[in-house]
């Protein structure tokens, strides 16, 4: 390392499968990263060890660091680092990450969710940076949201603001693993994508679709990936499926606009990549959705971080630190 | 007036018919209050003529005031001042109502809509007195809401921020005047009470309603007030008609709650007067439309101010202005 340690922050991702870390230098530029598998179903202790191996593995190769911000599952208390409940991350219920990890690296530990900390990463180092009103979106396999606001997240009052990806559009539509009916989450995420495209299949057996090839003729093992490449292919039934989730996505985004009067929206995530194609049909369609007057000026762009947004969001949480 | 002129504010409502006047002390209690007629289909300079009348009539009384606080119809511009297109006052086209405002009175001014202007009354001397994230909405003829974080309103990048009347939960619902489709406000206003009344009543004109009574007989007739009333005589139509809306209001407060996690929710206008009787009910189904886990904790309470919410708005803009 050519750096002084003290001009670096530990980055950690939290997910249900690995723990991804990255040392993270001032500018936001990820210096060294790596990863550890991690066992949802294990115990409290066994999932933690999962993250300090991880940790270690980044002190080992010569790093060091003087603060660690982590991305944990949610739902979690960002002012006490405490993760609740986490549906991917069962063993850990009530669990004092931050204290934990403060215990035995004696550093600094900052702990949110990974998308207000990606939000946070964008408004720092990313795609939104010097936009004072910022709405970020995560459009993967769910749906994910932030917002930033002079440059800090907003928590609201217990923590748990910032859920955009359960704003219901249709309150009599599709129920969402949430509980609620009409999310953008159960219209608009990859898996909601992959069901669309499984549910025409099925309905139009004869249609023929690059789709169905992808998944070498069989319905069930459809999936938004096949939605994506078969779109690039050509084919008509992929576009229809992404024109549907512009449908969608679009009266969501005015809501947010409505409501936040942001001066940018920020989407990552593999799902946002795939309907890039889409931002202007987005964008050209959003002012009938806002009674904003000014809501086409608004821009829409794709995140900085792609599958690093973890890494970087967790450095960003400690940001502050860095001299 | 045994007050000395700097302790009082003036708080100066315009609608479309009329501009309601007030002067009001730093505890935000009316002392005294008057109105005038507006005339909105006049010149600009003829509508600006009303609102100094109604100004001058509470000079005239003896009272003086050390800043004017004003609601104006929006859209409007809080930084400047300008009010720009309102559809209740088509004669205010980019009219620089502050600054004329200051030219003739010389004291500091402010101009907002009227729904951000109760949230902050409400926050500093009504129903949200001490809490920090507060949402506040007035249920009247329309849905206005209004957003104050740490006790200054929340604008947004535009000064459009806020605009939770036009949040749609029901994309392909029903058209709104604003031109989006299943906002709150077509689903839930007075205005969408009345419409659902009618369209019942001639869907079912064999059906006995008191509804129907007090409007005489003809359906035409029925508006949102013969509802309340009917349903305080214990009309079941009525009922059924108010439970139809606690149904689209609830899926629309868990939005407002998932995104922006407030310590309060207040509401105010006479649709909220009359749903009273359904806040057990609304805070009751609230969790199910929310994953803040929390959400069974956020009060929802009345506003404090009534019909005189927009005077008390208005000298709640410059309050701070108060020694």
């Amino acid at each position: 390392m050519t750096q002084a340690n003290h001009s670096l922050v530990l980055g950690v991702d939290i997910g249900g499968t690995k723990v991804a870390v990255g040392l993270v230098d001032r500018n936001g530029k990820i210096l060294t990263q790596g990863r550890k598998p991690m066992v949802a179903t294990a115990t409290a202790e066994a999932a933690f060890q999962a993250v300090t191996d991880a940790i270690d593995s980044m002190s080992a190769s010569g790093g060091g660091f003087q603060s660690i911000g982590i991305c944990a599952p949610g739902p979690l208390d960002p002012k006490t680092g405490i993760v609740l409940n986490p549906p991917n991350l069962p063993c850990w219920r009530n669990f004092p990450l931050a204290e934990k990890i403060v215990d035995k690296y004696r550093v600094p530990v900052k702990v949110d969710n990974d998308a207000n900390a990606a939000a946070l990463a964008e408004t720092r180092w990313g795609a939104a940076r010097g936009f004072r009103y910022v709405f970020y979106a995560t459009i993967g396999t769910g749906i994910g949201t932030g917002i930033v606001l002079d440059g800090r997240i907003y928590h609201g009052n217990t923590g748990s603001a910032g859920e955009g990806g359960h704003v219901s559009i249709d309150y009599r539509g599709p129920l969402c693993s949430c509980g609620k009916r009409g999310c953008i989450e159960i219209l608009a995420s990859g898996r909601a994508i992959g069901t669309r495209a499984r549910t025409k299949l099925a309905a139009e057996p004869a249609r023929h679709s690059t789709i169905l090839e992808l998944a070498k003729g069989d319905v069930a093992a459809v999936t938004s990936e096949f939605v994506g490449q078969a779109y690039l292919a050509g084919d008509p039934l992929a576009r229809e499926i992404l024109l549907e989730t512009v449908e969608v996505l679009t009266p969501w985004f005015g809501n947010i606009v409505d409501l936040l009067d942001p001066d940018i929206l920020v989407v990552g995530g593999g799902v946002a990549a795939m309907l890039r194609p889409f931002f202007d049909e987005i964008k050209n369609r959003l002012p009938a959705w806002c009674v904003n007057p000014r809501a086409s000026d608004i821009p829409l762009v794709m995140a900085h971080y792609g599958p690093d947004a973890g890494i970087a969001g967790g450095a960003a949480l400690c940001a502050d630190d860095l001299p």
